[in-house]
């Protein structure tokens, strides 16, 4: 909807925020759509103008915070050429997102697995970040800095890496915030040597 | 329990048998412990005899899950004395285990995040298998094989990556169980060249 008037666009806002709130205080899978409608003080018509299903506003909401994650990458790109800190510390980036966002990371951890309609808003997240993860590796592999090692499994392995130490800081509280940043970064130490052409050399430590 | 009947053990295998009958039919957190009960025939104090809640039920079964599992990966152990294969192979060990259960794989996929008692469950089955995988990582860096990299990373990447992989499977069906099981094994196989001492020679291949 590019055509979206200012005020329209505040509604949908005022949907948006007042699913996230509930989202997190109720969990997903407890908020109804009438929930969401009686928060947002509207009646159901206008919701129903904006989203055709809570679904949509979890899709909506998780394509969001995809597309934050994606531009503070960007940013941190521009600053750093170095690809193989780029490797290590894009996930520091990505990390912080989530710790910015911990309503997020709660819909991002809990939501999994609880209907096929959640899996498929959960899937679409996943495969864009791994297109995303992928491209960034294969850049790596042209530059010659990366062996040309099969880069789904690498790509599949980060994504995995990073959903379990988010679980572990927000649904667990096993891990604190700089504890799930360390980890998340050891291992990618770790992994890195088994990619790179040549070792790191030692003033990049 | 060590001193039950062969008449009980069999009440509690039937317990047992019909709450994964009905977890895979209905999901877990949509069978109530009323549905427990009414599958398997018996009152409701026969139930509450072996088991207080249907989250009982679940940690019994995960743990025995991961009995079996561990049991595998010691039964291999025995016929394998290389720890760089052991460390590739194991994983084609375990994904088996998940292959041939496939309700449990369900279970184990689909439940995390449902509710604080699951999540405990599910806590209880992911510290045993970081512990085992930790012993065993360790044992390799002692024996001179791995570098003495941080072990904890590579235990919770090493989990994430076989959790990932299992639900790509179980709940997206996006991969076949070969295809799970190349892409687990291929994502080890590079990270054990940033773990190993010397290179894997040519000859593993």
């Amino acid at each position: 909807m590019p055509d979206l008037s200012e005020k329209m666009q505040l509604k949908k806002n005022k949907i948006l925020s007042s699913s996230l709130e509930l989202f997190t205080e109720k969990g997903y899978i407890n908020t109804s759509t009438r929930d969401i409608i009686d928060r947002t003080g509207y009646g159901a018509s206008t919701f129903y103008r904006y989203f055709n299903s809570r679904e949509e506003i979890l899709d909506h909401l998780l394509s969001d915070f995809l597309g934050s994650i994606i531009q503070r990458v960007y940013d941190y790109y521009a600053e750093e050429k170095d690809l193989y800190q780029r490797f290590i510390e894009t996930k520091r980036v990505i990390l912080d997102v989530f710790i910015e966002n911990p309503e997020m990371a709660e819909i991002y951890s809990r939501a999994a697995g609880t209907s096929p309609a959640i899996d498929k808003c959960l899937q679409s997240f996943d495969d864009r970040f791994l297109k995303f993860s992928s491209q960034n590796i294969h850049y790596g592999i042209e530059k010659g800095v990366f062996k040309n090692e099969p880069v789904p499994p690498i790509a599949h392995a980060i994504l995995a890496m990073i959903k379990f130490a988010v679980y572990k800081w927000i649904v667990r509280k096993e891990l604190s915030p700089a504890g799930m940043t360390d980890m998340v970064l050891s291992f990618h130490e770790t992994l890195a040597v088994g990619m790179l052409k040549s070792p790191p050399s030692e003033d990049r430590d």
